[in-house]
């Protein structure tokens, strides 16, 4: 008999990703039948329009062919361009096509610590680099690693992003949330924390560690130096790893934010008994290179022997793609002022992260001038979480599957990251271009008026 | 305090991947410490001096960059490989930097099935298949969707390659071993899979699947059209998914052997009650593109809801690099007779096949003719995995590490892969360089005489 699906294991089949869950399955089937689509349910900037940096793609283009520069005149490639092919060519020894080792090329390890140095004045250890397929298969790889059963907590944001819940079920863990404080810019308290610590223990729980997304995905909230201390100090007074989710720390937005990393406030705070897992990613910021699953995760105060384990479990499937990894190398190894490069970069780079701050704003003033969203600002990241009335009966899925049906616009309904009872949010990229997303905002509300009207009447 | 090993999770600190265990990171330490080391341990084509080909590096050069074509003379990119990569462009839509649907790109998959039905006759839907980032990663797919609990068995052949053992290690399943007859050039008899199967269910066992590699890692064993069937019939009799790793598909050496796929012979029978799961890799064949991590899964015969699930475990990290899915997309779509690039491929394609059959005739008759070694003929796949007579008192583990240590030569022993008790092996490349290659045979002769000569002595 073949397969049925009462065969398939249940730790698959509780799994949930709302950001590719069945709005998306059915924006997709819309599309196919001609409809045209928005897509902002998922930050992939390049596929709304925004276009790859030339320093990473002309590096690419000749790490990949490194004949090339026979082929062309002298002067088609920026002199850094070639410098740094060659570099990848010479460090990498084989070029890409043979697999790295287990952790990565050593030299873009060395590159990540480097950057990690320059950004936060630490000292930071290559051998406790790994790069990965982007920073979702780092985060599955250390769930895996601190889940054993169903007894082991992870504390996890509600709202969060759902590869987060969707892992913890995977590997059989127990997720324990701990709810953001949406009237206080998402913000969290210490004694949020430490209820939901205390209820899980209740529940024969074993907490080992707590996840934080800064800035927030869906939140857009960016921590201060002291919610990231406070983090810190509860981690560190119930024995717990960290994993800080950092891959949107380029994408700050609001005026007087800033983003500050965990490794810096751990290395101020002088404590070696809270281990700590920082993620970055090539996929976010101002690359948005998404598809070529760049992404890395450092570890501290983590021993020896246990990132034996670590690697040890990356090794299995052999290395990150090397294509990847040489992305990441050109976002820590960027062109600095002065080389050939940089000018055309820079540009580049603002033209990315410049329009961004802008539609964050265009978005929260939008959604907040439509009776019933109230949207916090969206200070980072390349989201907003507006909280949506509704009427009774109805839930977020419905309100965003009708949005689709109505406007083309595919978001993901808050009920896909978790959100306080009795509420209700929807999760939209701020990435289409300004005028597509000034459109967006403007259905949108057109779109909740007609939508609680005929909720209210009952139609 | 710190995360400390009994912290790790017993899933991961059980799991063992002796390709890079011990022996290897052994290797590595002498190699920084300025030994010359040849690496035999992994099939790792391009680390040991073989190149990338041509056609696959140009279109991967014009995919990543495609203003280039812009900025070079007109006849400095074949025709093929311009109108490769300007469809590559158009048919991702958004080229190389967004994600791509969970599944991987539409048209890589249509790329994929129409290779299969080229390849074996046979009508192949592109919804069920599934890119990921090198084959390693579909197999952990599939197993992670089989294994609900320890009480789950997966068959696999002893000896293996340990991907499989340490997978569902990872996933908590139990593996069934069943053994390969060497003295019948590793070939395999239903009695054993019955043998095999009928004892695993003696012990409360569960058997879900049966795991092939065809040809042969380690073995370098070719199966006929009889042993496919046969499998076939034994899954069909006790209700069993097939795995059919057919990675080395394009590496056939021996005259007479031909590689033919689990998916023709299933069709051939006409069975809808067998599920089969059929892998290949872009790291193997005549490609060697090991870095860019290429990959893929043909489901047969697997219901829409359990390849929705599917769908969704490959969501949850998004989506496979996408230049090893370009790269894929050349494998199976290659320059035909007449294109531009046609010559150059077939050329750069035979430069790399006809050595790698040669090297397999070196290694295999050069082994034998060593007292106390045996090799079965390496009749496919890129290892061969001799068996070795050593004096009591010492393992194969001892034997391949004083080989590192003595001659710089790199191996696996078989016990990293299993073998029948009281058997001893080693598993060794075919891949280094023909003068290379003959070096190493002549060093192994050599140090087996004196290892086993010091061994009987005692010292």
């Amino acid at each position: 008999m073949a397969l049925k699906l009462d065969d398939i294991s249940p730790q698959v089949r509780s799994t949930e990703y709302a950001v590719r869950g069945p709005i998306v399955a059915r924006a997709a089937e819309l599309e196919r039948a001609g409809r045209e689509i928005i897509y902002c349910n998922i930050g992939n900037p390049q596929s709304l329009g925004q276009r790859p940096l030339t320093w990473v793609r002309q590096v690419l283009a000749l790490a990949e062919y490194p004949e090339l520069l026979e082929r062309v005149p002298a002067g088609t490639f920026p002199e850094d361009v070639v410098a740094t092919a060659r570099h990848i060519g010479a460090r990498s020894q084989h070029g890409l096509g043979a697999y790295t080792e287990s952790k990565g090329f050593r030299f873009i390890r060395e590159a990540v610590a480097a950057f990690i140095e320059e950004r936060d004045g630490l000292v930071s250890d290559p051998e406790a680099v790994y790069l990965t397929d982007g920073a979702s298969k780092a985060v599955q790889a250390v769930l895996r690693l601190l889940i054993a059963g169903p007894k082991d907590g992870i504390l996890i944001p509600i709202p969060q992003y759902p590869l987060y819940s969707a892992t913890i079920a995977l590997y059989e863990g127990t997720a324990v949330p701990y709810e953001l404080d949406e009237a206080a810019d998402w913000a969290f308290s210490r004694a949020t924390l430490e209820a939901a610590h205390a209820a899980a223990v209740a529940r024969g729980i074993r907490p080992r560690a707590i996840v934080v997304i800064n800035p927030g995905n869906p939140t857009g909230a960016v921590l201060d130096e002291k919610n990231v201390e406070a983090v810190l100090e509860f981690a560190h007074a119930h024995d717990l790893a960290v994993l800080a989710d950092e891959v949107y720390q380029e994408n700050v937005y609001r005026a007087g934010a800033r983003f500050v990393s965990f490794a810096k406030v751990l290395a101020r705070l002088g404590w070696s008994e809270v281990s700590l897992f920082s993620f970055h990613s090539t996929s976010k910021g101002y690359l948005g290179e998404c598809g070529h699953r760049g992404g890395y995760v450092e570890c501290r105060n983590v021993p020896a022997d246990v990132q034996a384990e670590l690697t040890k479990l990356q090794s299995v499937a052999l290395c990150a793609n090397t294509a990847g990894q040489v992305v990441l190398y050109l976002l820590v190894r960027p062109p600095r002022p002065g080389d050939p490069s940089y000018q055309l970069w820079a540009k580049e780079k603002l033209a990315v992260l410049e329009p961004l701050a802008r539609k964050a704003g265009v978005v929260e003033r939008g959604l907040n001038a439509v009776p019933g969203i109230h949207c916090q600002p969206v200070a980072g990241a390349m989201y907003a979480f507006p909280r949506i009335t509704l009427p009774p009966g109805v839930t977020d899925g419905d309100y965003c599957m009708a949005l689709l049906e109505e406007t083309g616009i595919c978001v993901v309904d808050g009920t896909g990251f978790g959100q306080r009872p009795g509420t209700w949010h929807l999760r939209t990229t701020i990435l289409p271009p300004l005028d597509r997303i000034e459109e967006v905002v403007r259905r949108m509300g057109e779109f909740h008026a007609r939508f609680t009207r005929r909720a209210a009447e009952g139609r």
